[in-house]
């Protein structure tokens, strides 16, 4: 059963939009289908984007408060002029000898722990995800895994067979464990990897083994889960007992966006087998790449043959490149740590007072907030798909996450400066006001 | 068991090399691992593109007569102009409602048959693949898929199962069936059809319904196999009375490189289900798709939640409509069947005199070249390299091809043009020179 998910437009309510808007519509679902689907109640046009503002074909001004892609702003400079540069250059593939995808490769293995010592490089983080189950196959023999609840790891047949998210049956030798518990207790990780050692015991006694434990390090589609640091480490001994891999999905917290240590996993001082990277890696020129132990990759390369047409060409390494510098030389991953903090502040201290809001978590410029219904409680989707509508309307773009899609997500590129965290805050207050109170009785 | 590509640089003859090549492989040792190769005898460092033409690092000038990727040619002026304007412009996600991607849409399926009437985005050709896959398991509830004997798919789990040329082993629910046989005969169709026919039966008998049967229009990795065109209409009607989809892998011979008609399958006067679309669409930028029947695309769009991060986006939409653009306006397709037609004959013309020629064969500007040895006629892999490299030598690149590597595959940048074909053809003339003669009593 496909699960819809949360701030899509209803393609029913079409009548409701001006005449542009519903002949592109009409025009998506001829050409393109009925999978394609837009955000917000009332979707936007989007034609021009800068740094962390996009504007619509009106000239309206959105503050982005959700693109993780455009990690280092839209449009950003250095990244433009590296891929001016390049593609007047050349763009082909790695069967032809070239540096700059090794003094590249070298600069990215050095952000990573020393146990990691490769790089394979591929389009997407679905081709990432794909080839880090082929290589945990290869290197165990085996073929169980373990996922989260509500995890997404992306759109190939092999990866959304291990994403309970999409609401797909899952595989016999797929187990699911329920996502970190919520809040900074103690216990969560012992916890976690508790559920994680039944699950393979239970994959082993139908007949199954481990071949990797796949965790995004800041469990964002089951709604982020990032504290305490640390946690994960008893998963990963768990992991290890049992013969698997533990692979570290990196493709949404990576390259900085949780903060100084760049890295979701390093913030749990954990050194996993292999790491899976996508999304910001190149601002939007698709690459990806899974980053692992030299044993590891060179088992794989050794017995199977992998080429990626596209995946490390010229001109997406010079994106990538670029966007490192960029994160690196601008600090970028210390200054999402400073914004987010301040937003985690300042968002926890309006849930103080403001009965709409339930608890406020993440890390670095990766915020969720859960939104409840005020009488009881209760997490609400109506009360999040509302705020995150009327936030649309006052010029910020966010969007929601978790299983029941009542958590907002605030995820903005990181350039996001303690200026556009306040526009977003005061934009927030006003759309509280115009939520309804709790009726008498309710409230907390 | 691995199996490796013809024209692949043996990592153990690294001594031989200069210096700087020297460092520069123990350097991808290091980083990326053993599964990255290179081509040729003694690698290349190329460093610029212009045109059909690459530079290595001293400046000397290569002929480029291999690669498809840069289907209107290295650093297109229209496709570079177009990054450039989109790049500085926005770059975002289909999640937002825009035009560029509905006009790139509409005009590519012009160039398709009318059946075909929607068009998903991926970003490589192997998740295309991958979705049709996925797209063909949700329409027939079945996951039979036949492929033949040295098809080549792609790098997701899913379609590396279903691509015999890497030598894995393959699942249960794969069937494999010879290529088509070899010259214009006219029981290729029928041969085949019946080939097919007894994959699916032989499916079925263990239980298994078709899900779908993927051929490459133009049979690359089998070694080429274009004529006559027609050949494939048999094996559709026998896919449709399976109640299987006809998925045509264009990802090699899409875009115009096999003449006129613009698509492989178009050649044969069918209607397939499913196309799947890659390496040229984009000149290098990735960006790849599968074009359906509206009712297998609004089916799977209904019953999955599908969304591919950079599949379609604003940058990748406006390199693809540049490159479509380029083709229709600069009638490559046309001038790809004229161009390949005049290498056509004068290699025949070749062959007809010269013992180490085998059949010659292709359709618009991919071409196969069987080279054989002189005193049996039995396909020589060793002829094949030794061409290749002496190709290389004297700045000229092709590769090789097909199951045993003794086929030539010549298969260049659509613009290439008949001076260039003189070019190839003069240094060819010169490298058969170089080859050791038939001994006494050989030759035919």
């Amino acid at each position: 059963m496909k699960k819809v998910l949360p701030n899509t437009f209803d393609q029913s309510q079409a009548g409701a939009l001006d005449a542009r808007m519903r002949t592109l519509i009409e025009r998506r679902q001829d050409l393109l289908g009925s999978g394609y689907s837009l955000f917000y109640s009332r979707p936007l046009e989007i034609v021009r984007g800068e740094g962390v503002y996009l504007y619509d074909r009106d000239g309206a001004r959105y503050l982005d408060g959700y693109n993780n892609v455009p990690a280092v702003g839209h449009c950003n400079p250095r990244v433009l002029a590296a891929i001016e540069r390049q593609s007047r250059l050349l763009n082909t593939n790695t069967r032809y000898a070239a540096e700059p995808i090794l003094d590249y490769a070298e600069r990215l293995l050095a952000t990573h722990v020393d146990e990691l010592a490769r790089v394979m490089f591929t389009c997407t983080g679905s081709e990432a995800n794909d080839l880090a189950l082929r290589i945990a196959r290869t290197a165990t023999g085996a073929d169980g895994v373990v996922v989260t609840a509500n995890a997404y790891h992306g759109t190939t047949l092999t990866v959304a067979e291990i994403s309970p998210n999409l609401g797909l049956p899952l595989p016999g030798n797929v187990r699911v464990i329920a996502a970190p518990a919520a809040g900074p207790a103690a216990e969560v990780g012992e916890t976690f990897a508790a559920d994680l050692s039944r699950a393979i015991a239970d994959l082993e006694a139908s007949g199954g083994h481990l071949a990797a434990f796949v965790a995004d390090s800041i469990f964002a589609s089951d709604g982020l889960r990032a504290d305490p640091p640390g946690f994960l480490a008893p998963a990963l001994d768990v992991v290890r007992r049992a013969g698997g891999l533990y692979v570290a999905d990196e493709v949404q917290p990576g390259f900085g966006r949780v903060g100084e240590r760049m890295w979701g996993y390093r913030r749990h001082d954990i050194a996993p087998d292999l790491v899976t990277l996508g999304k910001p890696m190149g601002n939007g020129l698709p690459i990806a790449g899974v980053v692992g132990r030299a044993e590891l990759i060179d088992g794989f390369g050794d017995s199977v043959r992998y080429f990626n047409t596209f995946g490390g060409n010229s001109l997406s390494i010079a994106a990538a490149a670029a966007v490192l510098e960029e994160i690196e030389s601008r600090d970028l991953a210390a200054h999402a740590e400073a914004v987010g903090g301040h937003l985690l502040t300042e968002l926890r201290g309006i849930a103080a007072s403001d009965p709409h809001l339930g608890e406020v978590r993440g890390a670095g410029l990766f915020i969720a907030v859960d939104l409840v219904d005020p009488d009881d409680g209760a997490p609400s989707s109506a009360v999040t798909q509302a705020v995150v509508n009327e936030m649309k309307e006052r010029n910020v773009l966010i969007s929601s996450v978790g299983p029941t899609g009542s958590t907002l997500k605030i995820r903005p590129p990181l350039p996001f400066a303690m200026e556009d965290a306040e526009f977003l805050l005061t934009r927030f207050g006003e759309v509280l006001e115009t939520l309804p109170e709790a009726s008498a009785g309710g409230g907390r």
